[in-house]
């Protein structure tokens, strides 16, 4: 079943190590051809064997390639897509695992040439490790990726990646590019954000010694030191890039918060039992949707393939 | 290694019925007897032999019993102290799991007699379920349990808490009553409120469907729902009695979420970036601290005994 017969990995960070991987073991492609910016990055892709061949310019890489994949930072995405376009085969598919659709669209699309199909893509699939050697092969295994295909596109070449993406174990849907960025503002950037806070917050106390947050954090803390351990470059960018819908998330969430604080404050019991009561009902839902167990202690002994840590 | 001879429950939530299951399965006491404010409650802890004896008021319960655990929510703690303190016998011991320490002393310190010690307690250890059917003894196990004797705490009352603690296989550390406080609204109150109100906040929203909210949980937002789904009540006592502690790492935690929502607005990279790296060593320490796995995906396959949801 090899779709592609030539796939380029372009960065070879956790994502697209992780696609080597995959497709590898499910012999999605006959050759995998890479390319990192960094010589270091190249270097550890040669010595564990990641691709088949390893080019030193993202050119090079894509010569020939009947898939293109854009695994670099978001605010990397259009001069790389600048650099590769003229190098690019007729009927070839252009697509990207950046958290944020739009910015990449505005950066990438003006780039792609007549008769080569862009369909940009982002796997809700990560860790808190990155690199060449963080990758492994059940990264995406029942995990979403989802797929914003322009308004024309290609019936044909969305398939053709939608296929890929479901042979290396993940669930595919397609949404409006837009509609994406407002959905991961919600649940994936603020979160993020927050969780960056807060552990900033820990950070910089005085009284309370890094020794007893670090030993006492299993009570709440741990959970936000998780998510608040990915990439900084790609968190970055996916801040800068996905702004609009983050501030619009944000300015809900603090004035939620001041509500809170107020009650808080005024010991206005009523008001937070009744809050408290009400997320509940969403944590329910999530574990019927089987996307969490039940179990007691958050089911952290049973679970299997489920993560954070990508936007 | 009976070291109570009687030990009353008052309260029969997740926090007591795990303490009758493991004090039980350690044979820590000779006999346990239980209350529950709650008809419902005390039926269900027959029906399932949680305790020797379940007394239909607390003062019945108290008579005769070595060791006392008041486990109700922190804003119980003064009316059932005052019930109980003329039926306590000489020597006894009151103990009590509340997540604020200072206002439970406040509380229920004044009603305790001569004669009777006074060690207040905190086990770090939840899960997001409650109620009599939520308990199990391995709950404690590897899990901090605080302790706040008052200066003049008679010591071979708090060497028998602590090797009772320690005997549910929890780790014992004493600190003072306001520093308790104060880690605790860092490392638990209020990363529990954030985590309450971006569940509220994306409960509000009308744009993203709560189906779309709970599919692509996995991205961020299911760790805040996984510990803003702890029990109500609890949660409400322990903002309304550690406010000042709460309400002080909450304004810093603006102060700072603030500071990087301009840095958004600014589309100043360079502050984003540096924060993000800083809060990535913290994580490390937690890793090297033992408190959590360096395993990919989080570890969540792999991870055993640590869970978040008591404050």
């Amino acid at each position: 079943m090899a779709l592609h017969d030539r796939v380029a990995l372009i960065g070879l960070g956790l994502i697209a190590s992780s696609m080597a991987h995959a497709m590898r073991g499910a012999g999605l492609c006959r050759e995998i051809v890479g390319h990192a910016r960094s010589a270091e990055t190249r270097a550890t892709a040669l010595e564990i064997g990641l691709c088949d061949r390893v080019c030193e310019t993202a050119a090079e890489a894509v010569e020939g390639a009947d898939l293109i994949v854009l695994a670099v930072p978001v605010g990397a995405m259009g001069a790389i897509a600048a650099e590769i376009a003229p190098h690019l085969k007729p009927g070839a598919t252009v697509t990207d695992v950046g958290s944020v659709k739009q910015a990449v669209i505005t950066a990438v699309a003006p780039h792609i040439p007549e008769g080569v199909h862009f369909i940009p893509g982002h796997p809700l699939a990560g860790t808190e490790h990155s690199g060449p050697r963080s990758g492994f092969a059940t990264l995406f295994r029942n995990r979403w990726w989802l797929l914003t295909p322009p308004e024309g596109a290609d019936p044909a070449a969305v398939a053709r990646l939608r296929a890929l993406c479901e042979g290396m174990g993940a669930n595919v849907e397609e949404m409006d590019a837009a509609h994406h960025d407002l959905v991961l503002a919600v649940t994936s950037h603020t979160p993020h954000l927050i969780a960056y806070t807060m552990v900033g917050v820990a950070d910089h106390l005085r009284r309370v010694t890094q020794s007893e947050i670090i030993r006492y954090s299993a009570a709440g803390f741990r959970d936000f030191t998780r998510i608040a351990a990915s990439d900084p470059t790609m968190w970055r960018d996916v801040f800068l890039t996905n702004k609009e819908a983050t501030l619009d998330i944000l300015g809900r969430f603090t004035e939620e918060l001041f509500a809170l604080q107020r009650a808080i404050r005024l010991g206005d019991g009523d008001h937070l039992f009744e809050y408290f009561t009400r997320t509940r009902a969403i944590r329910r839902g999530i574990i019927e949707a089987g996307q969490d167990t039940a179990a007691p202690d958050f089911g952290r002994a049973a679970e299997a393939t489920n993560g954070t840590g990508k936007g």
